[in-house]
């Protein structure tokens, strides 16, 4: 038996559910597939096509980004600094209606893709307008992707009749199943402000009758949670409960201000969940109850969110944030360890996103979506203990390598399948147009 | 009159009192002193020896650190996800005492200058024992740095009997002052659980005498609030005031528990402070008062603090977390914005340390310590606003030059005054003892 691709000289850290690391492991890999993770045996190294010498770097699950809003990343840095509302509806709404189309959207698309791939994220799950030309351009890059069309009642780009938002996210969905290896369709509500009790439950009636995840913003912010009170006399978590929207098909994002009621809720109910630390302190939403949400058996993975609000997408980032955030914010250091902050960036992030079954982890029969980070770094010297490595000292610009279903999407540093500075330029001449400068 | 380096095609944020921003910009070098800033007038450069060509790069005065334990780095991840006290007591402690000697020390130094270099940092205070021997390391790099010999109450490294704590850093400085144009020496005593009143009363008169920087860790934990606060029934602050510390030649540490009184006492004594935001989030000692201490007019810089407890010596993510803890611990997306955060990297830094006629800003007559992000990369693209893609979006990975006194100590990414596989393969030897392993 010859592998199709073997790679050597790597610790593992396999994310398996024993948390098994292994010094100088082998992963062999044929068509696409995981077929062995392991120490090293004495005597030569199996047969394969192609060997990946890691060079004494680490191996790791690919990472896996919760919650992403992909064309944003042309919104970079457009606007920071400001509340919420100000942000959405003076800075990104208008700059959205005016600037969003088939061709920004495949070039920020694009953009995000390369830098998601450059650092060390193989799969997104993400949720915009257009989600089908998302669809096309991330399908090009050989990425993994759970990708919904977003449903709003409000003019959208691409369906500028709000009275079609959920028929054009079950065209979407239907076009999209079952045709690629890599991406997985889903409908993604924007809100509870932004969509009304109708949509949102004949949203959720289409999610499951096409059999796919639903998604929603919610609980993000106290403004948002006082208006629900207000209007429904409950919280956002039980007034999705009264629709009928919390079950484990609905991935729940952001859920910064939801109490002990409402995680015994979404634990009943088997949600899953995505925390998007770093948008969140951004936007000063607030600290989602992240530890005790994972103490209530929930699937909680990391998200980045939107690029404007982050402002990047590396989860080597969010990793270290969401533990340092967490034991500053219950004066507790104990609290979200390196162990359960990769764990929340790989298997938990890929059962949130109903994918773990696939992904998460670096098993056998799993997918081989993996990265290595390089350690051959003044940063990354000494190396006393490897996960501890990857979560505080390590940065997206140490993988060197990224591998999705068994292909090699960064190869030394370098994107395989995406042209970037044609990508890169692009981007800018986008952001010209949408700063209103000339040339 | 012909430069001996000149850096064009950047865009310059300057950080001068006006904080001004020039796009194409220009900057002249002689004899290790900024000439010429500005813009870049029509026709050919001006004449210089060597010229740098930015790229479109940004170009900003170099990060100043104001607190590390440079040797530290060969804990990197020893020991993480632990309460402070026992962190410090069963891991640090041991360490130190069972490792710490001139050559570790060494190896050490370098390990830290090469990784601050590389992310963008050109100057740092630091505070250690056996500090000779980190200023010879740190005086061949060329960078630029405040050192502090140590000074405890317990035998260490170098200084067995603690008798001779207060003496032992009057000859380091004594021996440092005037050397070498980058290396201004200072003393630090560690903290008021590890320094009795006699020896921070004589170590202060000590520094008062050389006429340099006194540093200490102060209000760092709310367990040492309450310690001072039942043994001299006073705040840590209250207890420097009233034993002659808190005046404008002292460096606080930490600051986490301050209240308002405190730091009014603090502006009226002109006191400067160093918070390392990382490093207090990691040991969950708290949330310094940023914001309130900066509206009170004291100079305050960020710092990564060791290597140990934070684990890098990245200041670009310094700025993003300073930043995003403190919109979200207050609620306020307005605060710390973009330009204060990078104010704290630079030249309130350089105000903290006493280095602010010399650095922190690109202005005409200050030395030549600057540089370069490379911003022809995925995650910086588009670029609407520099200083927002510095802080949010940008790594120290990202840094492509580094100049110091006008002198390249990194460039193209390569460190050119340190022998990096050299101090990664004695930095990896002397972790395999630390840590009782063979080999």
């Amino acid at each position: 038996m010859i592998f199709d691709t073997l790679i050597h000289n790597a610790t593992i850290v396999t994310v398996n559910p024993g948390f098994e690391v292994i010094a100088d492991g082998i992963i062999g890999i044929r068509s696409g597939i995981i077929e062995v993770v392991g120490k090293r045996s004495r005597g030569p190294l199996p047969k394969a096509v192609e060997y990946l010498d890691a060079e004494g770097g680490i191996a790791l699950p690919g990472l896996i980004n919760t919650h992403s809003h992909l064309p944003m990343s042309l919104f970079r840095g457009l606007a920071d600094d400001l509340p919420l509302m100000t942000w959405l509806t003076d800075h990104i709404f208008p700059a959205e209606a005016g600037h969003i189309a088939p061709e920004t959207i495949r070039t920020g698309t694009l953009l995000s893709c390369a830098e998601m791939l450059l650092s060390g994220t193989t799969c997104c799950c993400d949720g915009y307008f257009l989600e089908d030309h998302v669809a096309e351009a991330l399908n090009e890059t050989g990425m993994r992707a759970v990708l919904a069309q977003g449903v709003i009642d409000f003019p959208a780009p691409g369906v500028p009749d709000p009275a079609n938002n959920v028929s054009a996210a079950v065209d979407f969905v239907q076009k999209w199943q079952g045709r690629s290896d890599c991406i997985t369709p889903s409908i993604f509500c924007h809100s509870t402000w932004t969509c009304s009790e109708n949509t949102l439950k004949r949203a959720k009636k289409a999610a499951q009758d096409q059999g796919v995840l639903f998604q929603i913003h919610i609980s993000e912010t106290r403004s948002e949670q006082a208006e629900i009170l207000g209007r429904h006399k409950t919280t956002p978590i039980g007034y999705l409960e009264r629709i009928g929207i919390l079950d484990e098909s609905t991935l729940l994002v952001h859920c910064v201000w939801v109490d002990e009621k409402g995680i015994e809720l979404m634990a009943r109910r088997r949600s899953r969940v995505s925390v998007c630390t770093e948008s969140e302190m951004k936007l000063a939403s607030g600290v989602a109850p992240l530890p005790a949400m994972l103490a209530a058996g929930l699937a909680v993975g990391l998200g980045t969110d939107g690029c404007a609000s982050n402002n990047n997408l590396d989860m080597f980032q969010e990793m270290d944030m969401t533990a340092k955030l967490h034991k500053v914010h219950s004066l507790d250091p104990t609290v979200m360890n390196a162990r359960s902050v990769l764990e929340a960036a790989t298997i938990q992030a890929a059962r949130a996103i109903g994918l773990s079954e696939v992904i998460g982890s670096l098993e056998t029969g799993k997918a081989a979506d993996l990265i290595i980070v390089d350690t051959n770094q003044p940063h990354l010297v000494p190396l006393y203990h490897p996960v501890s490595q990857v979560v505080y000292a390590a940065r997206g610009a140490d993988v060197s390598d990224v591998m999705v279903q068994g292909r090699f999407l960064v190869r030394n540093r370098k994107l395989v399948t995406i042209d970037i500075k044609g990508v890169c330029a692009a981007a800018h001449q986008a952001a010209r147009k949408i700063s209103g400068k000339p040339g």
